[in-house]
Parts: structure tokens; C-alpha cells; sequence
């Protein structure tokens, strides 16, 4: 923490203040300047309770200096997390881009492997699909529960792919633990602490994605929560952020992925399908989170979104995402990745 | 819903989008302009799910007209929701304003009664005080849990004051449920729509505070959840929202004030404390709120902000309250509202 | 400036970076913590070129210390500015409450006169027209130019109002500085220095509106290009900024007033009427600038709102003014303002 | 336009509005719902004055439909706009990638022949570099001026560069349409409609960036401005947006750009200079502005970055741009666009 004296500040306001960070049980360390003076404060072990230093005589301002995370940091690990799943190949945060794709919400059996034949053909290692979805309405769809996680465990044992899918309240974890491969936060809950803590002490690998209008910080210290339970095994997800722009559902921003990296050793993807809200931007934008370097995508498919149940005009159709696909290849060499794809998958091998 | 035509549309593509709306179940009216053609889309019971409307050739844009929110619109009450609490005079919503008041975490018995009795003494009907914190670190102080709401229980029984204090999961929720007169849902919980359910079917009126990017609809969808379940006694907190500006720690929105009045019938209070973050900015907001037209206030004091556990920053001394009920009481009074105070507390009768 | 350092920094990388400093011909000021160094940076007299110190070996972040603004700050000048209008009583920044009322733009000397009569007779000392309109469109109304700053000219001379009229370029500044007795600088262009130190060389002080996006920091330092060109007569004006909110068309940052009012000595006035762009909120709002401190109000008044060519649904019927302005004076009072009234205005006495 | 009623609207008051819209001049279209009814307004030939529709008894909310802009419009003109540069294959829109190179400002000759060298070389048909430079503080560098703009032109002749350059007022608007091959108005000026209109007579191309808080409508009706003076040669450009993460110094909004494809004939740039304010994050979106369907890209880079007067801190060295065009070329591949060069410049061949 840095406290900035006003440039009228007499010697004994400086001194009060010095005297006041002593007390504290910190260090002071004053930098008399042209203009002003300013005061470093070191010594704290966790964040400094500024408490009322900006209230004393001959203050102008108190700047919060150090980062409050830790677990997350390169500071702490210096090389990438890589989040392995066993008996695969599959990876997230290695060389290989993760892509994970499927329907908004796991409507019917049907609709599911419909979707799930058509992306794992197309390369997606993972499965997504909602089971509990968080509606901004009471009135709307609010998924098929149990219902919904057993019919992605079928498509993991047809198809191969990994199955993520959303916790959104402790219950609703425990089922999600059991059933799927990773356990997904969605943005409405990044600051649900009691949620975080509780995927901070699962088994499996979790998925959180960025709040509405979280800052770095916080989305890094929402990770924090996890890891600091006992669970190191996090990949952040970039979803928009809000904005004023209205051209776009939300504004994705791309530059959190370079800044994300710098900070952080978790991988991070990019969801353009919450990031536009729009179908016909799925594709561009897609495009540019592998430009950029983003660790993976998560996108939106579904067979038939005129009647999907929610999210149908941010959903690709199979064939979109086919020519995604093929586009997200051809950028992934450019950035020296790959997109490995499941491999496991032969329509007419598995099929009895 | 409304169907933007572009300018270019033919005749052909203006069928179709009628066809295709008529054949989701609604019905079209088709409104020719000079520039282009708009089609009004009515029938629909709940929100329209516009599927791939916004892709069908000749299309321009999908806008959203009908507002998804029932039970606490003023279509469905007229009157304005007054809460009240048996036993007392104490409301929220009717013509006196609802004054909240206390500490932004209970520390220990001795600084929740310190807090208490000044407040009390100022004229705070309800108490205020964190038993679970959702803080954004892992490390920092998270509250006493259930100790702190026993401390309030006694609060309450001393002084009279009505105790409000946050549910952060539905395990906390059960205990404030049984030990406060309102349960606080925060605004990093606003969407927690789990939570939100849980407090639908709570037996105490709740306290809703804004997300921090929520839009009015979002607000109000959010306290539709609580009233869907049931509980229709539901007041409404504004406590700043996130922007670029950074003079303080959130900006405090009291345009939404008269905004949610006009729209619902549910009351509306205001939070100076976290809306600016800054101690020497919670008088002036707080006189400003009531001016707008506020149905309450809450706010921070601490009996020793330099040593608070959290928020020390934004806490006033309880001198400051002091001076701001006598503001507040002014200001009251031009608007036609009255301040009660509880009138039951006498320092010298209760002491021992 | 401070130099944050990662937490692995090496005494290497610390020792280069404060020999980068000096090099750049500042003093460093190396400060060991517990988990990491941070470098203090003085002896600059402007701002400091950071150069590529973010990008050096060990560096974490490089953090802004000191505030660029000089002569706007409570630092050189401690008392506030008070703007006097030679001739009259009327001032802005001294004890009594300035208020500005008119319509959006001039439309006609019959419109112009007719507000004009209402708005003095219910107490505003200065009158507000739009000669020169900037327009989001090339195709709406774009004033009526040097015809509307005669109209307003000869209503100084019935009314005894101060005429405030905003110039969009250096050509319309000279004519506006010539008839008006105050030169508005617009919130599009509160980053044109270019006509900002324009305004700087004018005779007449100026009303300065804070950008739609524009930091406090921002605001104050489009400020000091006018003081800096040698004119202290300032007058800062909030009028909202944009947000991610939908409910009005701007959001009104009300507490950016006790905000101007700690780090400068210039005067703030709030704007209403642009801040929320709905008459319905007006009001509750103009309550709330004067409760919260402002120094005065900048409020459209239209005879005929529905007839307006610009800004109707924002303008305030002439009755609705006069119950403001009851309303004005009661919370002025509570603040220990008043509200002067220009006092020469008889209707009786000008009439023929 | 579109009017939506109460739902406990009266039928007299649903005539009343339609009278009312009929007395405005135009035609109402009501549409009865199971809820409510909605009033669709047809018949105007520019935008809808509502004067006082949201005021009126039983209207719940006015909602704006139509769009103001049309000769940006690609309602007016279906194929996109290709800007040609006379005497060479250069142009900003045609299927090959622009690229926009050189410091922030022009300091001297020596600098900007260094840096017109290596972005020359590298493959950048466009120098850029300040000579009227807008910056926040008045005791910031504020460009050469005239000088500048002579020593662009000789950079001009000697590497076959066109020359893009900032005008900030009129005055400097007459010299930049002398010297330079294409005038740019940066973003604090967007909606300096005075220098709009200027730059709409003027003979060369413009390139327009977007405002730090514009909207697309508002962005595309900045456009607009220059296009109704009669200059059709527009490009935009996208620089990144004010929002409340402070990871970047603006967030660059690169889904803006099929959003303009979608509704403009108009090509757009990307600055991930000014977008990111960080020079590690320049390159990887530099990637993604191509990736995702850019015109072309802007870039400052700066021979010695440590003394850059402008930008420092953001402006890549020569070294890393020649890497960034290696990057781009191969994601252009990717997109089918090329990034032509200018094929003109021989080192050896042009030097005496």
C-alpha cells in the first residue's frame, strides 16, 4: 500500500501518518518528492486493513499495491497447470486447444445425441450441457436435473468426450461431482464463495467462468477460493463482460487471455457463444480467441434452434460448427497448437 | 417482440418471417413504413423464445418489447408493498423511512453493542451486521457465523431494533431465517437464483440488494424469484454499480430509485456506504438519497473503523451517524416522509 | 510512480530497474516487503515517461502515483473559486445555489421568450438555450446560430438573466463569447483542446461538461487547459455518464460532486435533465444534486415539449419547474445554501 | 417507433396515444396482446420526435426502432466501400489486409525516418505518426505540427508510403488535407460534428475512430456526418472502449467489427495499440483483428521506445513488428485476405 501526502502536508502530518502504519504493525517507508510525499507501506503478511488512514490530516490518497492472490500466481508455480483427464489423451492447458461444445440446455435424449453425434464427429473432445440452468426468469426452462446428467454419462460412453456441465448450488454439485468430468461455475455464481469453496473441495477438475463485471483481480481471486480448498485442477473461462455496447449480448474481451497468462499459471478458454449472443458471431469470434491464444473454446450447438429452449439464437448449427472447426484448425497452426480431437470416435465402430 | 425489416426486404422475405412467426404459435402484425416494414409479434404467454428469427432472410434486427417480470410489477399491485414487523410500529415502505444501521461484520459481543447502542440512541430501527461475509478473499475474515447472530439476537432484545443480516447458501439462510426479522441477500448473490428460492420460501421479508451490473429488469427478476415461491414481503437495496469511474468504489445509481417506483410496488432503500466505498461520501449520498425519494437507508458504523475486521474505510464513527439522522431527518421532511425512530429505547431504563 | 516487482525478482533485476530509473533522470526509492520489492519513483516534475519499465526483467507492474493536474487543485488554490457576473448579485460557487433553466435549444424568439418568462419568474438567474446543437445525427436540428444568441441577448436585457450558451468550434466560441455572459463547453467535446484552450483565452468564464466516459481525473484536467490559458473562471457541470443501466438514458454520478469538491477549488454544477434524458426523473433528481452538495443546476424547461425539436422528453413543463424550485429552496436550506433569486425580474414592472 | 401500454391500460387511453401519434403526423398501428397493447408507429420520413407519448396516461414505455443512419447503410448500398489511393495498388476495404504502421507521434526526422524504415520493410502500406497530438494534460507534448506533417511527406517519397495523420481542429484540418493522403479523427473527437462536417469537404479519405464510449449506432452516425458532406471515402476504426476493467487501459471490442460488416458497407480497422495500451498485448490482438474479419490494422511503433514522448509503453519495437507482420500474414491466409506491401520500396534502389 502507497499513501500519497496532499502537497500542503506539514512535516508533522507526515510523521503522524509514519507513526499511525507503525502502530498498525507495518513499516513506513517516506519518499519525499518534488511536488509531494508519498509513503510505502511494506511488512504486511496479507492485505493491509488501510482502516482510516485516508482520513488523516494531510492525506490525498491511499493506493492498494499488492495482489491478494497467491495459489493462482506464477509467483507461487511458474509453468502452465495442465489439467489431465485419466484414460485419455484429452487435456486442458497443454499444446492441444480444448474444444468443448453442445447444446445450451439437455432437452431431451434425443436432442442431446443428436447434438453430441454431430460435434464429437466434428472434433470436440468435450460434452457440454445444461442440467440446471440459471434463468434470469422463474418462468423459463430450468433443465431436467438428475435426468439430464445420465443422459451425458450415456454420451461419454458412446462418444468418448469428457462431459462438463453446471453446479449451481452445493446439491446440485454433489450430483454433478458424480456424474460429469468437470464441474463448471457459471458467471452468475463467480463470487459465490460458498459454491467455490465447496468445488474447492471436489474430486474433479473445475470450470469457472468470469463474472458479468469481475475485474482480473477478482476473477483470479475467485480461482483462489478453489485452489485454496485443495483443488488445483481450475480452468478459467472468458464470457463477456457487461458494457454499455448494445450491439453484442455482452463484450467479449480477448485481452484477458495474454493477462490472464502473464498473472496466472490456469489455462483459460473463451465461450463466444455467451461473449456475441449472436449466432452470426460465433464464428469470427471464435476465431480470434484461438488468434489471441485462448487454451480452448466452449461453444454452442444445437440440431434445431428454433426450438431450443433457451440460448437459440446465440447456437450454431452442426454444420457451422463443422466449418468452425475447420477455420479453428487452420489459426490453431498459425498460434503453434493443435486441436487434437478424440480419436476414439468411429461412427460405425461404436455403433452395436 | 418486434421483427425489423431491412430496407431491401421483399415481399417474399416479409411472408416468410410472417409464416414462421405464426408457426411458433404467435401471430403477426405486419406494420409497412416508408423505410421498411416492422412486425409486431403478439400472442405469446411468456417470453417469446425468437429462435432463428434474427437469421431468416431479409431480417434486420429483434427487439424485445414485453418485460418478463409479473408479480412485482405494478400491473399485477397498484399499491405500494408496505413491510411490516409484529410487535412494533416498524415498517418499510410506508411513509416513515426505514433506517438500517450497525457494523459491517460483528466482531464480538463488545463491538456489535458498542455500534448497537449509538445507533439505537441516533434512531436506527434496524440492526445491521455481517455473520457470513462473502469477502473476496480466501484469506480474510469470513464472520462468526452463528455466534454473530446470537449477539444479535441479544441486540435485539436490548435495544428493540430490528436485526437484517446476510444468507450467503442456503445452510446460512436457514439460521438467519431463525434468528434475524430480515434476511439480506447480497448483491454478489443477486443472481444466485438457488438462493433466491430458498428465500421464497423463508418465513422473514428479505432484503435484496442490486448486482453489481444488473440492470433494472434483471433487479426486478431477480425479486420475482422470491415472490414466485411465495414470499411477497420483498424490499429492494441499491448499493452502486460497476462503471469506469473510479473516484469511488462503485457509483451509486438513484435514478434507479424513482425507476423501480414507477415500475414496481416493492420498497426501495438505498446503501451509501458500499454505493461510494468512502467514508467522507456516505453524508452526502445518504442526504441525497432520501431527497430522491428513498423508502430507507442503510448504513455502516463502526466504534473503531481503524481496527474493522472489514469495510473499516467506509464505516462512520458514530458521531457521524449522529450528525447524518439529523441531516436525514431535514431532508425527511421536504419529501413528506418522517424518520420514527423506535421510540422504545431509553438508555437510562434498560441499563442495568 | 512505483515499480511493482514479481515475487521471484531477482537483486539482479531490482538493482537494473532502479539503474533504469535514475538513467531516465528520477530518483529510486527500492522499498524489500515481505513477499516482494517495490520501487518508489520521484524527483520528476511533469509526468513520468515510464518508458519500458513494464516490460523489464523482474517487473511486475508499474503503477500511476502522482495526479497531473495543478492549478484545478485545492493544492495551489485552497479556497473555492467563486465566479462573479459583473453588474449583479449573481454568482456561481459562493453560498447561494446557481441555477440555469431554458429550453434544450432556441427554437423561436415567441418559445424563447415565453420559458424565458417562467423560468425567471420562478427564480433561475441564468437562462440556458442551445444556439449551436450537436446532434447525433447529421439530419435533426441543428440550431438556429447567431439568430438564437440575439434572442437570448435581448432576454438578458428584459429578464436580467445571465445568458449560458454552448460553442461547438472556434468560430461559434467567438460569437458566443461575444453575446453570452458564459461559454458551455458540451460533454462531446469536453476533449477538444483544441477549443478548450480557445475557451481558455475567452473573457468569459465557462461551464464545463463532463464527458460521457470521462475519469475525474479526466473532467479535472480538461479543466486546467482553460486555466491554464490564463481563465479561472470555471464551472465544472455533471451531467451523467454511460453506463451499462438502461433505465435512463444516462447514469447520474452524483457523488463525482463531494468528489470535485475534496481535490479541487472549482465550482460543480449537476444537469438532471441530461443525466437521467426522462422528465420524471428530473426532479427527484434535482433534489438529490442539491441535497448532495452541488453548487447550482442546469435544467431544460420547454414551454411545449411535444412540439420540442430536440430533447422533449427531457424537458420540464413550466409548472413542474415552479414545484422544483419550491422543492430547491427547502432542501437548499438543510444544506445551508440559498437559493438568491435574480430579484429584478417585476412582471408587472416590464411589462408594457 | 413503438409504443407499449400498461396492461391495465383503458381503451380510452390506447385511443388517446393513437390520436395523439396521428396529430404528431404520423400512423398508428395498435396491436392488442394477452397482456397488453403495443402501438407500432409508421409514417415518418426521419426520426420520431415522442415529445411527450411517455408521459401520457397508460403508456408504460416508448421504445426507438428505427435507425437514424442511411448513406453508411447497407440499405443504401450493398457492396462494400473500397478506398483507392491514386497511383497505387494501395486501398483500405478490397480483399487485401491495410496495414497502418509508425510512432505515436512524429518527434523528429531522424525518428521517423528510423521507424518509416522498419515498418517500410516490414510490409506496411500506411505510416502513421502525430503531428497534432490530443492529449490529456496541457503539459504533455503536444506534437511538431506543420514540421510533422513535411517530414511525413518526405517519407512519403522516398518509401512509397501513404501517410495517415490526426487533424483536431479546422485549422489543422486544412493542413492534413495538404500534406497527408488520409485524415484521421481520433476518438476524443468522434463527435465533433463541426470538424466532421469539415472533414466531409474535404478532397482525401478519412479515417474515423471510435468514440471511447460510442455505440455502434452512434459510431456509424459519426459517419454519417462526413458521408452527408459528400466524402465517401470512410474508413472506421476500432481502438478500444471504456469499461470497467482495468487489466488493459481500454477494452478492445473486436466483435464491433462484423457488426459494422453486418449493417455498414464501410471496411474497419483495428488499433490493438491504443485498444490494449500494453505492448505484450499488441501482438496477440493483432492476430485476432485479423482473425476476425478486420479491413486492417493500426500499430505504433517506435524505434526507442524509453523515449518515446507519447506512448511509450505501448509502441512495439521494429523487431517485434516485423515479427507481428510474419503472424498476420499467415492468419490473412486463414480468412482469404492478403496483406499486399507495397512492392515499391527497394532499399537499395531508392537511395542516391
Amino acid at each position: 500500500m502507497l499513501v500519497v501526502m496532499k502537497a500542503h502536508a506539514t512535516e508533522d502530518e507526515i510523521r503522524g501518518v509514519c507513526q499511525k502504519i507503525e502502530k498498525l504493525g507495518y513499516r513506513a517507508h517516506p519518499m519525499p518528492g518534488a511536488q509531494r510525499t508519498a509513503i510505502g507501506i511494506t511488512g504486511n503478511k496479507g492485505e493491509v486493513e488501510q482502516g482510516t488512514l485516508e482520513e488523516m490530516p494531510g492525506v490525498q490518497e491511499v493506493i492498494k499495491v499488492s495482489k491478494p492472490y497467491k495459489l493462482v500466481s506464477r509467483d507461487i508455480k511458474e509453468d502452465n497447470t495442465v489439467i489431465r483427464f485419466t484414460g485419455t489423451d484429452v487435456a486442458i492447458g497443454g499444446n492441444g486447444l480444448a474444444i468443448v461444445a453442445g447444446p445450451c440446455a439437455i432437452e431431451s435424449r434425443e436432442q442431446a445425441f443428436a447434438v453430441a453425434e454431430r460435434v464429437s464427429r466434428a472434433g470436440a473432445q468435450f460434452f457440454r450441457g445444461g442440467a440446471y440452468k440459471p434463468r434470469t426468469s422463474p418462468y423459463s426452462f430450468q433443465g431436467l436435473g438428475e435426468e439430464a446428467l445420465r443422459i451425458m454419462a450415456e454420451i461419454r460412453q458412446q462418444y468418448g468426450m469428457k462431459i462438463i456441465t453446471e453446479a449451481i448450488d452445493n446439491e446440485s454439485l454433489d450430483l454433478v461431482e458424480e456424474y460429469a468430468d468437470m464441474i463448471q461455475i457459471g458467471a452468475r455464481n463467480m463470487q459465490n464463495f460458498s459454491l467455490l469453496k465447496r468445488a474447492g473441495r471436489a474430486k474433479k477438475p473445475v470450470l469457472l467462468k468470469r463474472g458479468m463485471s469481475a475485474t482480473l483481480e477478482e476473477f483470479l481471486m475467485a480461482a483462489e477460493y478453489i485452489l485454496s480448498e485443495g483443488n488445483y485442477n481450475v480452468a478459467l473461462c472468458e464470457r463477456g463482460v457487461r458494457t454499455f455496447a448494445d450491439h453484442t449480448r455482452n463484450t467479449l474481451d480477448l485481452s484477458v487471455v495474454p493477462a490472464v497468462q502473464r498473472l496466472s499459471h490456469l489455462p483459460i478458454l473463451v465461450d463466444p457463444s455467451h461473449g456475441t449472443g449472436k449466432r452470426n458471431k460465433v464464428t469470427p469470434l471464435s476465431r480470434a480467441a484461438v488468434a489471441v491464444g485462448a487454451d480452448g473454446l466452449m461453444v454452442e450447438v444445437h440440431n434445431n434452434p428454433d426450438e431450443a429452449m433457451s440460448d437459440g439464437p446465440q447456437s450454431l448449427f452442426p454444420d457451422q460448427f463443422d466449418e468452425l472447426m475447420v477455420q479453428v484448425r487452420q489459426i490453431a497452426a498459425v498460434v503453434g497448437r493443435t486441436v487434437p480431437g478424440i480419436g476414439m470416435y468411429e461412427p460405425t465402430a461404436v455403433s452395436k
